[in-house]
């Protein structure tokens, strides 16, 4: 089994166990279109490779603190789509949820995926007591008050925003939590873990802003040239495309170099390296490998 | 230090830690705003009863569960008010989250708050791990997607409701998990404390229902007759005033006769029934007591 084959049975398994035939049928509907619909699971599968590099030594946490992360994506794009926020009509090429299923049922979905998520890792922490707490307070960080999900978006409440302070946090707090969590559920100390996760949330972002000028619309699945046409800031508008390239390879180089010893690092290595090189245009990623090699010496 | 006291305190640190100085400020004001106003603290107050029956080996744990329980229910008072569900403009006897921060800090802070509570069993059970998880499931099931506070406002959004597992779940979900919490915090096998607050949720929502037929408006700090007004189902609608009584006292002799063996077991049953009777109108209160004399013999 893959590991993204591996990821959606545990999260369907995760809905179904999380509703029962008992929950009112919109509620269960909704959820499971905010859950169930083709993604790419980026955080997820971060978060596995981090735990078989680990040893995934019980898989079943491993599964948990994977679908906990994605839970927690899932009810944060069902919020943010909401008319209050972004508005948005569709999401992964589905109308949102509270298009398809109305708003007091898309409210009620993230609300119900938030503490869905907490629920899932006390399950399949039965056997290993000892890590549920690391585990929870990872991914309660990740989304909470002080510096998680919620609190980047409420900088975009503030008049005086820091939006750095606000990027870093709508973009990287998932993912530093994806690799602390993947060691935290193979038993291993989770805080080594942060840089990885950080340094690849923020080039997730930057592959992405390079995608947006140099990709492919129909290979992407969503158009391109949208933050120039919209005047988003993106580190192409920043620092030109060669410059965003380079900024790439040194976060790339980061990441890598500070995976710690661990009996699957350099098959880590590989797959961190392989997967930002798949993200982007092939040109490009010609040059982002020749970059990378001429970096890591 | 009082009960209410402790509460208080308790709430107030909570959303302390939760937040620090560096949180998005105007969030940081909607989460104290939708959190310490001042409230009856009804299910922690229950929480705590139950905890110092069972001995209260470990306060912080205690006061943990009962912190959780209020935030969840202040997450579920914000969610509830916002214009898609009931619009509501005061709460408490303030404006509501979303007129007085607006709709986006609204659903925001109710989302951290659902963390903030999961969070906060983490942080105070690192002593007691073996008692995280039961607590964990405990709380989430109260609010939860399968028989919880979500899956309760979400019956509100089917063509076909089952009010009464509509009312059941907004209604007892809360004051059972209470009432289990409180024994699971303390150490104890929290299942035979479920009737306990099962029947005091549903009692409390009768004496609501009485209230609003027989009490003062301004000693209750809200106006009476609302049920009626609104042609709203109530107790006192299906019943009649003397059926109601006779349901509430027939709910209060099943709680307190359903209370485990326990050091502080006729404390408690003493502390259930003056609380209630505290509840009632005056003359109402004294036929209440003279009813629950005879019914327990």
């Amino acid at each position: 089994m893959d590991v993204l084959q591996r990821i959606e049975q545990a999260l369907e398994a995760a809905v179904t166990k999380g509703m029962g035939d008992d929950s009112p049928p919109m509620l269960q509907r909704a959820v499971r279109h905010a859950v169930l619909t083709p993604a790419s699971r980026v955080r997820p599968r971060l978060c596995l490779a981090v735990a078989m590099a680990c040893g995934d030594d019980e898989p079943a946490v491993s599964d948990a603190a994977a679908v906990s992360l994605e839970l927690l994506h899932c009810a944060s794009l069902v919020h943010d789509d909401l008319p209050c926020f972004d508005d948005a009509d569709t999401r992964r090429g589905q109308p949102t949820v509270h298009r398809a299923f109305g708003e007091r049922l898309a409210v009620l979905a993230g609300d119900g995926l938030i503490v869905l998520a907490f629920e899932n890792l006390a399950w399949h922490t039965l056997r290993h007591p000892e890590r549920l707490a690391p585990l929870l307070m990872i991914v309660g960080r990740a989304v909470g008050l002080k510096d998680g999900i919620v609190a980047g978006q409420a900088w975009e409440c503030e008049e005086q925003v820091d939006l750095s302070e606000y990027h870093r946090q709508k973009t990287a707090a998932l993912f530093a939590a994806a690799t602390e969590a993947g060691a935290a559920a193979a038993g291993r100390n989770p805080a080594p873990w942060r840089t990885l996760g950080a340094m690849l949330g923020e080039a997730y972002q930057v592959a992405d802003d390079l995608r947006d000028v140099a990709g492919d619309a129909e290979a992407l699945g969503k158009p391109v040239g949208q933050d120039a046409a919209h005047g988003r800031p993106s580190a192409v508008a920043e620092l030109g495309v060669d410059g965003a390239l380079g900024r790439l390879v040194t976060l790339v180089v980061e990441a890598v170099e500070s995976i710690p010893s661990c009996p699957g690092d350099e098959k880590l290595q590989a797959l961190v390296i392989g997967e930002m090189q798949r993200l982007l245009p092939p040109p490009m990623a010609d040059d982002f490998m020749r970059q990378l090699s001429a970096a890591r010496g």
